[in-house]
């Protein structure tokens, strides 16, 4: 069984998540980060792909005291539990997401990952062998749902996002819309990689809210899901 | 004095406004493309950039016949003015845009473009050369102003778009967030090129509205006016 899967995701009007160079980009606002923050702690696991882990080095643990008070007292550790997905296993061994805060880590890397950085990931957080050449996300999320995890949030990028809705692994979708635009043909969008090109391949969406914020608009969408993945 | 422009764009969910083929998505419904009429029915002028008259040969022309004979009714012309900007003069003489629906067209090129083409096109269109080796966009708004076009509608594609906000020319911004992703990190944005990298060279917009459509959001925008344009 599947964990439940949301993404989450803050953009500039104009559909971007960084700058070309990849600088992390201040889109949201207090309101806003503090809804993150919520859906943080609401979830079992947040992951990221190795390409933000190596862009933004964040640490993805709840910033609110109260909440991460909250989640002791209802007997869970202070943090989800923190996924890179990382094929090649790139993460450096001093990134925050490994050092910061209480939790557990996973570290999902395909048979291609050097096995010596294998090794010394090991060390720092829980190394899963998952697929050939770059992780298999389906296998990876039945595994995660065999531990239990019932709920992932996804914050990003554009590459991992992408590759979960080309294999229709997406169950909710939130987009914060920021008031700026940002621009650039090769600024990183929420969902990259090669794309869909025929109808029948575009994943359908269905409307569940609208909301001011921040300045801005966020937008909460299901995600209908496709009865036959694109082969 | 400039005229008034008026960006409006559809995009995905995830901001792309077609595949990384280029191919046209339907991306809106009914309820939209009645309002994007009678946006351009109020409009002076449509313009859009070459790369989409290449790619989707639109008329631009106006849908509604009640809408058309309102202009009539008041003294114009069908249909306002279609503009394209195409530094090098590439437009097609039989593209859709010279030929279908009244009124009037003006193709704005650079000194690059080819002497012959641009001869050919002056039999369809008024040709305006503006620009060393491309359309340079604020002298041709400045040009446009002169001639008493006062409200400007900007349809696209994203290459033009992202020059106008890198010009600091654009005054409003509407976008029509659809219901799907189309993904690819190759796929059309509204606001393409080189993009920002820095914090001040960002344009920053505030809310003016945002509606449920269509099964996707409406979100209108005001444009920020920067004071000193990026140098």
């Amino acid at each position: 069984m599947h964990p439940f899967v949301l993404v989450n995701v803050a953009m500039s009007a104009d559909g971007k998540i960084s700058t070309h160079e990849r600088r992390q980009v201040r889109i949201s606002g207090t309101g806003d980060r503090a809804r993150v923050d919520r859906l943080k702690a609401e979830s079992d696991a947040i992951m990221v792909g190795i390409g933000t882990v190596l862009a933004d080095n964040s640490s993805l643990n709840i910033k609110s005291e109260e909440l991460r008070r909250q989640r002791r007292d209802a007997g869970k550790e202070e943090n989800p539990i923190r996924i890179v997905v990382d094929s090649r296993g790139r993460t450096p061994r001093d990134a925050d997401i490994l050092h910061k805060g209480k939790g557990e880590r996973i570290i999902a890397v395909s048979k291609m990952a050097d096995p010596e950085r294998v090794h010394a990931l090991r060390n720092l957080a829980d190394v899963m062998i998952v697929g050939e050449t770059e992780v298999d996300l389906a296998l990876l999320f039945e595994l995660l749902g065999k531990r239990d995890i019932r709920r992932v949030m996804v914050e990003g990028g554009g590459q991992l996002i992408g590759a979960l809705f080309r294999e229709n692994l997406v169950d909710e979708l939130y987009t914060y819309v920021g008031n700026l635009v940002i621009g650039g043909e090769k600024s990183p969008t929420l969902s990259d990689g090669t794309g869909f090109l025929r109808e029948e391949e575009f994943t359908r969406l269905s409307l569940v809210e609208i909301a001011p914020m921040d300045g801005g608009v966020l937008i909460h969408w299901k995600v209908e899901k496709k009865d036959n993945q694109a082969c």
